[in-house]
């Protein structure tokens, strides 16, 4: 952790106040350094209170995402989080995480943006990030999978993000198969997974994420489609809050899938699921398959039952509900 | 093709030369410019001889690859080789071909280097490319496939690149699944498969191959895996003969699967396979599977009956042929 990190974390766990005499002793610094790195942090927006009795108290924090915050409110994670990069702006997270995987970044690391200019989703598709209001992020994984078991990947990404927001804002999200996650039938989370490999196995995989978070109206394309965890729960989420949690729970599905406990994550997943249970089309390439979504697979593929009685298994495409 | 391209094409269809005229006339041009080119092909070593009789006759070309020899040589193919590039020296051919499909150029471009200081093969293996003896080239491929369908490519190329030295050297070589082709229990030709791709469909993929041609020594450690083409024929063969004579079939095969059609592919492939009826074992990661080869699946996925009777699905990992 940075210097920062930690003074924001000893505030945090502090609430009533932190001395600087102590602030100095714990990061091994002067009282000088201290008094510099708050007048620092205060200009990046953190309300931090001084006074001769309490030492320093962190009054709030602001609405943009920090490296150390993020940091600092995460604590010790097994891989997913350990190193964590923010951008006011980038093209895509991806872009810039895959470029961390070429100069041989470890697996773990996280990049932000506070907005995307060439945001995408699945099968090519545009996302649209808007500035400070949603959380668009990227993280590199180096597993020992093969290509096709890299569908857990998505899979387990599902569940936690879902647990996540589950903690921060109560909402219960349902799951479609394989990387939306909805509320009322409207898309809040997107999930994109992309890798490198060769045939049998994987060099690196990026998962990519979207939440829509504190939007409050959509362009008019998206308003049936689309909604925001403020729309839905009435209030201001804290983004910085919901993005920690949300690394928590994905290094925690992480360390599940690479202990090779991929079948709680399914029993979870089945759960949650909006599409078990339905009847789906599968949209893939030229070919449409109707039928009865009945469960996920040992390799998170969706397993549906044809009208004519065949078990196909669906590793992608475009699901849709049917009524 | 370029300029420099249609001339060699010229010389080579009119082996009793080709007048300047003539070729003035065909490529739309000054005779003074045949002549300026003439002279840089000389320079760039091939041998052209002139006469007031015959015009231009081509007496013989450099052993060095050039970009314009060989698109002439190649003529006019689908989709692999309409776009060739020569580099003397690079890290990875592979790595050049990464950077090409990241800036967007349509599939079916090849780069060739005479050397390279990074060549790798399968698992992370240092591959060794010493300058001017083999041939080391990468092909930029877009197919609508999924991840794990891209074990055909790797059995296309096989069935392709035998071929291909079947006809320029006469030579019979053996496929070891999935990706090295033999001549009396040693290595002539690998193949390495790349990818970029989401869970469920390929961005692109890059064939990485190479071929020892000329070699007439190898490394102490490789002299009982290895061999080259010069080593088993007995003479020194034209390597941009053979280079174009690889393209023209792998172009072939690529065409086939792209069609719908690797059900022939995949037939030929058996006929041809050291792999298929031996006992194998299989090292995958940590695990070691032990059986006879029996057939491939419609992935190109190789299929080992366990000593305990199961059928095993191998995608990938490290084959050793028993005795």
């Amino acid at each position: 952790m940075t210097t920062d990190a930690k003074i924001l974390s000893a505030l945090r766990a502090n609430s009533e106040g932190v001395s600087g005499a102590q602030l100095a002793e714990e990061l091994a610094i002067s009282r000088a350094a201290v008094w510099a790195r708050i007048e620092e942090l205060r200009q990046a927006g953190y309300e931090i209170e001084a006074g001769p009795h309490f030492g320093y108290r962190l009054v709030s924090s602001p609405d943009a995402l920090h490296a150390d915050d993020l940091l600092a409110r995460l604590g010790k994670t097994r891989v997913i989080g350990r190193d964590i990069r923010v951008f006011e702006e980038t093209t895509s997270t991806n872009d810039v995480i895959e470029k961390l995987a070429r100069d041989g970044v470890k697996e773990g690391v996280v990049v932000f943006a506070e907005s995307q200019t060439k945001g995408r989703g699945r099968l090519g598709r545009k996302w649209v990030s808007p500035t400070h209001q949603g959380l668009w992020f990227s993280v590199l994984l180096r597993p020992e999978l093969s290509p096709q078991e890299t569908t857990q990947l998505t899979v387990a990404s599902a569940t936690a993000l879902r647990r996540a927001v589950k903690t921060v804002t109560g909402l219960r999200m349902d799951i479609k198969w394989p990387n939306d996650l909805l509320i009322g039938g409207k898309k809040v989370v997107g999930i994109l997974t992309e890798m490198s490999a060769e045939v049998d196995r994987v060099r690196h995989v990026i998962l990519g994420i979207g939440v829509d978070v504190n939007q409050e109206i959509f362009p008019p394309e998206l308003r049936k489609l689309a909604t925001s965890l403020k729309l839905e729960s009435g209030g201001e989420i804290c983004r910085a809050e919901l993005a920690t949690e949300m690394l928590r729970e994905l290094d925690m599905d992480y360390t599940r899938i690479c202990g090779g406990d991929f079948s709680a994550v399914a029993d979870e997943w089945e759960a949650a699921c909006a599409t078990i249970g339905r009847n789906v089309s599968v949209q893939m390439g030229s070919r449409l398959i109707r039928g009865s979504a009945e469960s996920l697979d040992d390799d998170g593929a969706l397993l549906v039952r044809t009208e004519h009685g065949h078990l196909e298994r669906i590793i992608g495409g475009d699901v849709t509900l049917e009524k």
